[in-house]
């Protein structure tokens, strides 16, 4: 609700117009639903604020397609025919970035996130996009396939106004400890504590 | 992830085929950002699995315009022009529903809420739509503009295949009990601790 009043006024020499427009490190943890689909979900704001939106998608298999992929690489079309919204971006690991010309194997997962994480370091250095969508980034941090210092610092020391959502279980504490804003989604029943499998639509 | 495993074999008399396509009643509560958002975020899943969506938001101004709107009714005019996807409805309470004829008051808020209620309740009857976003839908109940009994008693005969998302603080112990699904987002951290406040495409 955008009628929120902060409970405190800071200490750090910013205006309220340099504060307001800080740029948010967000990060989705918790084990239940949601994670990725509020970072999408505020995809969909940002597109409609004209951002460039760039999605990374660090899962094992590029045979998963989401719903949001679709829905939002259409709105991504839409920007591109009509100049409404913004332009939007969907990469996934899978068995190889879409950029990458070695079209790796499953076996590559930890190259190939540290590969992705290159790319997005290269991006944000070059102040490409709006908002960044990292999804189940926090894998490849607890795995060690990128290194938890190296990525707090690249986003501690972003330039411009590049906001990033971070999602998946585990956020590392060094993590939650330079983020702006983090929420965990916490499980109160679920369909699957009673014998219900996924199904379209709602699980992807 | 689709991948998930029930952990119990329900004894519930339903083929693993009916228990799969069951409709659900989902509740996204907590203190936290992210409740309306991932709700939306759903909507885009059912969106490219060609669902009939309907969005109905129990906000007070009808001034306050959020992203997500924009770039989910964009979807439903693609839906219109391609037929792809699914066809979006979105209204909202502010001062009178778009389909009512007495564009009321803001005092009018309980009487207005019951209609919105009203309007809900026909269409579930009618087997209308695939998904409904009742957002900020646990504020009326609080409030005592609906009776809980009545909504948990109309959602729990739902006829057909509709699944419901509600999204608010304070879900009533009922609606939590008849849901299938309930997850509530905490906060870890927020901007407004330290004294920022809310942006544009990040908070609408």
């Amino acid at each position: 609700m955008p009628q929120g009043q902060p409970v405190a006024v800071p200490d750090d020499g910013l205006t309220t117009r340099q504060r307001r427009n800080r740029p948010l490190l967000i990060v989705h943890t918790g084990e239940m639903k949601g994670k990725s689909t509020a970072a999408f979900g505020l995809a969909l704001r940002g597109w409609n604020q004209g951002w460039s939106i760039a999605v990374f998608q660090f899962v094992k298999s590029a045979k998963w397609t989401v719903g949001e992929e679709n829905a939002l690489t259409t709105l991504g079309r839409v920007h591109e025919e009509t100049g409404q919204g913004g332009p939007v971006s969907w990469y996934k690991m899978g068995a190889g970035w879409s950029w990458s010309r070695t079209q790796g194997t499953e076996a590559d997962h930890a190259a190939q996130a540290a590969e992705g994480w290159a790319e997005i370091k290269r991006r944000i250095a070059a102040d490409e996009h709006d908002l960044y969508v990292l999804d189940e980034f926090t894998y490849p941090m607890k795995w060690g396939w990128v290194d938890v210092d190296d990525v707090v610092a690249t986003l501690r020391d972003r330039p411009g106004r590049q906001h990033v959502v971070i999602t998946g279980r585990d956020a590392d504490p060094r993590l939650v400890d330079a983020a702006d804003l983090v929420t965990e989604m916490t499980k109160i029943k679920h369909p699957m504590d009673t014998g219900q499998k996924g199904q379209r639509g709602i699980e992807w």
